[in-house]
């Protein structure tokens, strides 16, 4: 209902949107589906029970948001350059390196949803045991997930490497491709490790946030446009800097949706975040501003997997009347304001300008 | 004792190894050294947290027997091109992508050792439970082996992609190391799948072992050096049928150390292959030919993670009673020999061709 109620409200035609314009959207559909057809023969000739991989990657991709290859082809355009099939195979390959970043996150949160269908490991522990396989069906499909997403890791290197840009520019981009990698990875090693701490402290939450998110969705797939289109440093600091303000606002709101979202829009079971324990920077804040009963809430909430829908309506209560959730609000609306002033400043080049700014808007606004 | 009695035996001078002539040990060495401490300061601005990523993949790397380097190295130098740091880099990046593929397999297998020590999911698992974490301790540590793997895979690709050899000879390369990665998961699923059928096949069981490990340990390496050197087709041919048959016999001698081998050779726990329920060739030889009481064995055996020494021991007695051991054993021999008479006629400059006849000794050799 509420849905309905901002959908209609929305009367002002929308710009064409950044994640479609230029044919972005339905080219990097045509690149990821053809190259996936290509793997597909590859793994086919080694066997054809290997097709249910190549079929489980296209459901998870078609359900993709692809705010990171449109952050890369926007950075591209900005510096200048123009719409080409090469860079929008470099764009794709971030959301094959997205895909298996994912798949194995969910294997080892355990999540059984995962944009709005069963995740990949749930499924190949369905066809376990629909089969009547032999041994484990939570193990096989864990397994199975893990080569998946091994496969679209290597994939997604392929597809960069092999994206048509020439070997210079492509070398200018490497750096960029091969850090966001690392740090993405660390990120999510210190998120586990502060989830199995059990912390509370913002700075902590914040520095998770940095690495494991605000970085890799925002940051780096602009800096790798730009890099690849080797722009000037004066339009990579503006990206920069744009950037680090846009993807901590971007991890705020995906903490928000992660306990107060609509699940048919956030694609994952509502609370999800609470049940796994993250230590996210809404939680922080509202225990350093909660009392001892608040706390005791948060406490027994958090990392429960067990957590019912009343337990969860408590900890909504707890963060919202702490003032956490209005704080993180104004915080994101702060961040996104700044991250769009700075790009405002740089003086971008049209159409990429009003794109970004486009993209600044989407990735945190309260409803998506 | 038997360590021992085998070296003091060993009195006519070994030719240099292959693993060691034109100082190849010592420079991969140093190569994934100072690779990994770059890594590691990567890893270390995000927070001094993550150190024990890197040190857990040291100890990991310290034992590798570092076959495919080796085979890549010398399919290079076949191919009449000096001795090069370059390449070596390229070698070196063989062994990260293999250690990646070692972390996640221990993690599906939940295997408990590896190389002689604990395996990496272990050891995060017994860091977790000695710092009294919240959580499950098991589950900590298989994420933050698959996070390691993860790494280790995108460094494979950082290592190789900037080795320092020209982008031409790289393009010529980047086929045979992506259909590598592909055809070696592939091949993975493949194993995971005939496991939990409980197939006893021998010709399905050959064709696991042809991708997922007979290619990937010596064709590949051997191709791949090769296609870096420019070699010509007709070279190129003559390392494919060296390796495809070499490669069998590596993997069937792995099949036979998995049940027989000793577990200070092989750093890994008596029969492990057994308690994983591994589909091998010579399992499904042994099958074709048991009686019913010998198939029971097996049945009881395979999969079974309480196996006992007792029951290991039967299924001892049954793989050599059927003479399904004795003909692994011939095949293994038949397989070298071809290989190696194949790689004479091909006649690679020396050294390269020695070192290779002497590499094909050592994967397939009885005590290793």
């Amino acid at each position: 209902m509420t849905a309905n109620l901002i959908s209609t409200t929305a009367t002002r035609p929308a710009p064409r949107s950044p994640l479609d314009a230029e044919e972005l959207g339905s080219n990097l559909w045509r690149v990821l589906d053809s190259f996936l057809a290509r793997q597909s023969e590859v793994l086919r000739s080694v066997s054809a029970d290997l097709a249910v991989l190549g079929e489980a990657l296209s459901a998870l991709l078609a359900k993709g948001k692809r705010l990171r290859p449109a952050f890369l082809y926007w950075g591209w355009r900005g510096a200048g350059e123009p719409a080409d099939n090469s860079v929008v195979r470099a764009a794709a390959a971030l959301e094959l390196f997205h895909a298996a970043a994912l798949l194995h996150d969910d294997v080892m949160d355990g999540s059984d949803t995962r944009r709005g269908m069963a995740t990949a490991h749930r499924r190949f522990e369905a066809g376990h045991r629909a089969s009547r396989l032999l041994g484990d069906p939570a193990a096989f499909g864990r397994a199975a997930a893990v080569l998946l997403g091994d496969l679209c890791m290597a994939w997604s290197d392929e597809l960069f490497t092999g994206c048509g840009l020439d070997p210079s520019r492509l070398a200018r981009g490497r750096p960029v491709f091969d850090l966001m990698r690392t740090q993405v990875m660390g990120g999510q090693y210190l998120d586990l490790l502060e989830q199995a701490r059990g912390e509370f402290g913002v700075e902590r939450a914040r520095s998770v946030i940095r690495w494991k998110s605000a970085k890799y969705t925002v940051e780096h797939p602009l800096l790798l446009g730009g890099s690849l289109a080797g722009a000037p440093p004066r339009l990579l600091d503006a990206y920069s800097a744009f950037e680090v303000l846009l993807g901590e606002a971007f991890q705020l709101r995906d903490d928000v949706l992660g306990v107060f979202g609509d699940p048919r829009r956030t694609g994952k079971p509502a609370g999800d975040d609470v049940r796994e324990g993250k230590r996210t920077v809404l939680v922080a804040l509202a225990h350093e501003r909660a009392t001892p009963a608040q706390r005791a809430v948060l406490a027994g909430a958090l990392g429960n997997p067990q957590l019912t829908e009343r337990e969860l309506h408590r900890v909504r209560e707890v963060l919202a009347g702490t003032g956490a959730l209005g704080a993180v609000e104004r915080s994101i609306q702060r961040l996104t304001e700044r991250a769009r002033a700075t790009l405002a400043a740089a003086a971008v080049p049209a159409p990429a300008g009003d794109m970004l700014q486009e993209l600044a808007r989407t990735a945190t606004v309260r409803s998506t």
